[in-house]
């Protein structure tokens, strides 16, 4: 952890400039901090923040479709068919034809909801560490003003 | 930018299970949210938020190594001595010989602190429209909290 934890703290005697006023700089620098804990939690499990995004969305909105999946996750219908590939390959999720001849229904299987469920617990353990600094409040308050980011002004 | 507001925001019919109360989360969708704005933004200059950030470490410390700037940026050497070598070739940076055979001491040159001024600006502007929805207290109450993720629990 340490070396995680170094990196979202400022260095000493290093000099920031605008970097400091920029939220969008300190979005990306907690972002990486972040996803380098994210790796070292789950590294030998094979799962990113990517991957286990897509499985926790398809087993909220199970029959989803690969296209509708693309647009919630804001990637590329081609990454997340490689994805979808990947998963039901390892039997996590199973695709449904449906109506529309090209058009896929994303389910879950009992495997995947099992899988799931562990890296949630991992997960959880994980966000849990990286807001440890934060009541809260605080974090209620963090996820609000993320939300408010790229927002039409009010 | 209908695009990217869109992405940042929760889409209608859709259910995020444990991802809304993920921090972790939260900042990604940020995240990604922000790099899509920055690349409309910036796109035809080639600079990425990664480049930009280097740039204003070396003007601000001048004669920074490059190892040093690596551990800054939170980046293998090997990436940033490809960034400086593009730096280079553009005549935005110089590596001048410091006393260790295998360290270089870098400077932004004329052209590159002007062309910097030019991208400085660009990216304040970026960055206001970002967290356009956000008052100026909100705004650095923002940056406090990013700040204290993945910090020793206090």
């Amino acid at each position: 952890m340490a070396q995680h934890i170094h990196f979202n703290a400022s260095i000493d005697g290093v000099a920031y400039g605008v970097l400091d006023d920029l939220v969008g700089y300190a979005v990306r620098r907690a972002q990486l901090s972040i996803y380098e804990d994210f790796g070292a939690t789950m590294g030998a499990e094979e799962i990113t923040p990517q991957r286990f995004s897509s499985l926790v969305i398809v087993e909220n909105n199970p029959g989803i479709s690969q296209t509708r999946l693309a647009e919630v996750m804001g990637i590329a219908r081609s990454g997340v068919v490689a994805i979808i590939d990947d998963f039901e390959n390892k039997g996590l999720i199973e695709r449904q034809a449906s109506g529309d001849r090209r058009s896929y229904s994303l389910l879950l299987t009992k495997a995947g909801a099992r899988q799931l469920k562990r890296y949630k617990q991992a997960v959880k353990e994980h966000d849990e560490r990286i807001s440890a600094a934060l009541s809260q409040a605080e974090k209620e308050q963090l996820l609000a003003l993320l939300r408010k980011l790229c927002a039409p002004e009010s």
